[in-house]
C-alpha cells in the first residue's frame, strides 16, 4: 500500500522523487523493479520505510547503515510498545552508530499533500462485504495545520475528520513509540515548515521534557501549538500505561510546561479541532473582552455561560457603542427591543444590514477584542448577504472573529461553509464558538506577555490579505 | 403560513380537524373562507391561535371568550418581554375569568408531527437572494423525544439539529413568557402521551417551583427529562434577565431541584442532544462500572478520561472475565497484545469478529453496567458486520451500549448511522460517548433510588423489543 501511494504520485506527478521497491523473493512490484536488499539499490537513498516483521528490522537498518541513508521510517509494529525493549534497543543503537535518525516504530510515519509523500498503509477507501467501496481513510485538502500524533489510530482519525469538515493539513508526522526522533525535533521541523500555520499535537506521554520546553516556547511564538494530552485523570493514566508502557508523570505537570510554553491546551477531542481551526483562521485577541452578537437569546446566554467557565469577559459595552445602538434604534434600523449591552441581541425581527452594522460597530470598539457572531439563519429576515459584508471588515481588523450557526440540515451547513470559505471560523454550537474564542485569548495573552503579539500579527494579517481580502 | 401549514396538513390528511381563518378585512386566505370575528364562526373552536399585533391582543381574548374557547396560543410578541407587563397581565385575566388556558405570549406554539399540528411560523425553506430555495427550518421526523423550550430561536434550532441527525420527535412545544401555561403543565401533559418517551427541556427560569418539583418527581419515574438550563454563572444570569426578564435566582438552586426530582441536567447544547439521543434508545445503568470496548488505545484513553471526571468507574474487569479474554488469545482468537484490562483494546488487528465475541463477554459480565463501543473503522479489517451482530444480543439486554466513530466522511457517517438505525446510540468522539454513558448512569441510579427501576425498565424493554429486536 505505502509503496503504491508513492509509485501513484510519481505517476501523477507529484512525488518528484526516485522510488524503489525492497524485497529478497519479488522481481518486481507494481511493475516496478524489486531490489533484493537495500544495498544493491544503484543511486544514494535518503530515507528508508520499513514494513517487515519486528525481528527482521536490525538486519534492514544495518543494511541503511551501509548504503549510508539519512532517515528510517520503522511503521512496523512489534517493539516497547508489547514489551520487546530490547529490541528496540538495538535499533536505536544500529541508528545511532550510522547516524541514521528514526521516526517510529510502530508508526503511521508522514503524510505530506503537497509533495506526495504519503506512508499511510491504510487506503482511502475499503470495499465492504456488500460490495460497496467507501471513503474510509481519505487525504486531507492541502492546508496551514500540520498534525503531530503519538497515536496513529487518532491520526488518521484526525484525518478523516478534517477532511469531511474540508480543513486543509500541511504535514502528518505519526511518531508511535518515539524511540529518536520526539516532540521537539517535529516541532522544530515545523518551526520552519512555511506551508505550516499552526500545529495540532496528540500526545500520551513527553519524553525529553527539557528539549520540548526549550523548542516550543522558541515555536510559539512563531505559530500556535495546541496539544491534547490524554491520560489527564488518574484512571486515564492508568490506561495510557497498558496502551503505550509509558508512565506519563502527573498532570499537572503537564498543565505548568504548557502553561509556561505557550502551548494551548485541548481537553478533549472536539476543543482540539476547533481551537486549531479557530487559530489557523484568526489572529489572537488581545484581551478577554469578548462582544456577543446574536439574533436569538437563548443561544446568546450559552455563549456567556461558556465565556464566563471559561474566564472570558462579557462585559457591559462601552456607552459610546451603547450609543450607537440608540442611534440605530431611533433611525429604524434596529428594532426598539433589541438589546445594546452585551450580548448584543438583534432579536428574531433581525436582518442581514442589522448584523452588519452591529458588527461593524463592535469592530470600531476599541474595548472589544474578540467578537463572537452567533448568525442563527432561522430568523425570518435574515439572509447570507451580511457574511461576505462582515468577512470583507474583519478580513482588514486584528481583531479575532468566531461564528456559529446551529442546525444539521441545508441552510446551517451552507451558512457555516460560507463563513469557513471567507476566513471566519464556524461553529455548530455556542459553546463550541466560546471555546475557540478561548483559544484566541489565551495564545493571544501569552503573546504579549512574551512580546511577540507584534511580530506575529504583522506576519499573520499579511498572510490573510493574500489568502482572503478583496484588495480595496 | 401558520394557516397554510393546517390547510396544507388537511389537504395531506394528516391533520383531522376543521380549520378556520379569522381576519376583519379578507373575504378568504389560500381559498378558505375568512370570517370577521371568532364569533361568527359556525362551530366550536377547541383552539385559537393568536398572530396579531400585541395590542389586539385582548378583544381576540374576548371573541375567544365569548366563544368558549378552551386553549389559546399566543404567538403575537410585544408583552412582558420587553416590558409591557399590563397588557400581559389584561391578557392572563381575561382568559381566567373564561377558564381558557393560554400557552405564550411570544412563542412558536405547538408542532406535533403526527396530528398535523404545525404553528411554527418558520417556512420549512428560505429562498436565498441567488434564487436558490434552500432548508431553513426542517419538521423533524416523528420519533419519541419531546421538545419543550422556553426560547423559540433554540426551539427550532433543534428542530434542525435533530431533523439532520435523523432524531424524531414525538412533540414540540415553545411556551414563551408562560404567562400561564409553564413547565409543570406541559411535562404533565408529557407524562400521559403515548408517543414520548423522553423529554427535552431547555428553559432560562422556571416559574412555580413547587409546582415543577411535584411534577417533575412523577414524570422521572416513567420517563427521563434532561433539562438544559442556561444563565448557570454569573455572566450568563445576567444575560438572561436582559433576554427574558426573568430573575432565575442561583444556580445552585436549580442543581438542587434537578437532583431532588431525578432530572438529568446537561450543562451545554450538544450534551442536551446526546443526552437524550441516548435515553431515547438505550435503558438506564444499574451501577456506575463501565467497560470500555476499542480498537485504538488513544480514543479509548479519551473516554477513561471523560468517564472519569463524571465519576464513572472504568475498573478492572473480573478475573472471569479476563481469563475469558486469555482463553480467546491462545486459541488465536484475539492478538497476544490485546489488552483485557479496561479499557478492552483488540488494536489495529481488531476484527469484526473480535468486537463481537469481546462485547458479548462484557454484556455477560454481571459486574459492567453499561459498555462504551468504540469502534474506529479506520483499523484495517474492521467491516460493518459486527455492528449487527452486537445490535442483536444489545437488543435483548438490559444493559446500556453506546458507540463511537471518529470521522466525517463516509463511513464513519455511515458506521454511525447503522449504530443509531438498529438501536445503538452513536457518537462522533469519545468523550460525547462517555457523556452520553453518564446520563444513561445518572438516570439509572435515581430510579433505582426511587426503587421505580424495574417498572421503567420493563416498559422501555417491551417498547424495545418491538422496535428493535428481531424475534429469535
Amino acid at each position: 500500500m505505502i509503496f503504491k501511494n508513492f509509485v501513484d504520485n510519481k505517476t501523477r506527478g507529484v512525488f518528484k522523487g526516485e522510488v524503489y521497491a525492497v524485497n529478497p523473493t519479488e522481481d518486481s512490484i507494481l511493475g516496478v523493479k524489486c531490489y533484493p536488499t537495500l544495498r544493491k539499490i544503484p543511486g544514494e537513498v535518503e530515507i528508508v520505510v520499513v514494513v517487515v516483521p519486528a525481528n527482521v528490522v536490525p538486519d534492514i537498518m544495518r543494511d541503511a547503515a551501509a548504503k549510508k541513508v539519512k532517515t528510517a521510517v520503522i511503521v512496523s509494529s512489534g517493539f516497547s510498545e508489547i514489551g520487546n525493549h530490547e529490541l528496540e534497543e538495538q535499533v536505536v543503537e544500529i541508528a545511532r552508530q550510522a547516524g541514521i535518525r528514526v521516526l517510529g516504530p510502530n508508526c503511521l510515519g508522514v503524510y505530506d499533500s503537497r509533495t506526495g509523500v504519503d506512508m499511510l498503509f491504510l487506503p482511502e477507501t475499503k470495499v465492504l462485504s456488500t460490495g460497496d467501496e467507501v471513503i474510509a481513510t481519505p487525504r486531507p485538502i492541502p492546508g496551514s495545520i500540520a498534525i503531530v500524533t503519538q497515536s496513529g489510530a487518532f491520526g488518521v482519525a484526525a484525518l478523516d475528520y478534517l477532511t469531511g469538515r474540508q480543513i486543509g493539513v500541511s504535514k502528518f508526522v505519526s511518531f508511535g513509540n518515539k524511540c529518536d526522533v520526539k516532540e521537539a525535533e517535529v516541532l522544530h521541523y515545523l518551526l520552519h515548515d512555511n506551508e505550516t500555520k499552526v500545529i495540532l499535537m496528540y500526545v500520551e506521554d513527553i519524553k525529553n521534557g527539557r528539549d520540548f520546553i526549550e523548542v516550543a516556547q522558541k515555536v510559539t511564538r512563531k505559530k500556535p501549538v495546541i496539544a491534547f494530552k490524554s491520560g489527564r485523570t488518574a484512571a486515564g493514566a492508568r490506561a495510557a500505561v497498558s496502551h503505550t508502557g509509558a508512565l506519563a508523570g502527573s498532570d499537572k505537570i503537564y498543565d505548568a510546561v504548557f502553561k509556561q510554553t505557550g502551548v494551548v491546551r485541548a481537553n478533549n477531542m472536539e476543543e482540539f479541532f476547533d481551537m486549531g481551526k479557530a487559530l489557523a483562521m484568526q489572529p489572537p485577541a488581545k484581551s478577554k473582552n469578548v462582544g456577543i452578537i446574536t439574533d436569538a437569546g437563548g443561544p446568546g446566554i450559552m455563549a456567556v455561560d461558556e465565556c464566563d467557565l471559561r474566564g472570558l469577559n462579557v462585559m457591559r459595552l462601552s456607552e459610546k457603542t451603547i450609543g450607537k445602538f440608540e442611534k440605530m434604534k431611533e433611525e429604524g434600523k434596529l428594532p426598539q427591543f433589541a438589546s445594546g449591552l452585551n450580548p448584543v441581541d438583534i432579536t428574531g425581527s433581525g436582518t442581514d444590514a442589522m448584523f452588519e452594522s452591529v458588527t461593524k460597530i463592535l469592530f470600531e470598539d476599541p474595548e472589544v477584542s474578540g467578537i463572537i457572531l452567533l448568525g442563527l439563519h432561522h430568523t425570518p429576515a435574515v439572509q447570507e448577504e451580511y457574511i461576505d459584508k462582515v468577512a470583507s471588515f474583519a478580513c482588514w481588523s486584528d481583531k479575532p472573529i468566531v461564528a456559529c450557526d446551529i442546525g444539521e440540515t441545508e441552510m446551517a451547513i451552507r451558512t457555516r461553509s460560507t463563513f469557513d470559505r471567507l476566513g471566519i471560523p464556524a461553529y455548530s454550537s455556542p459553546e463550541d464558538a466560546a471555546r475557540a474564542m478561548d483559544a484566541l485569548v489565551r495564545y493571544g495573552l501569552y503573546l504579549q506577555k512574551k512580546g511577540a503579539m507584534e511580530g506575529y500579527m504583522d506576519t499573520f494579517i499579511q498572510n490573510r490579505k493574500k489568502k482572503y481580502c478583496i484588495t480595496k
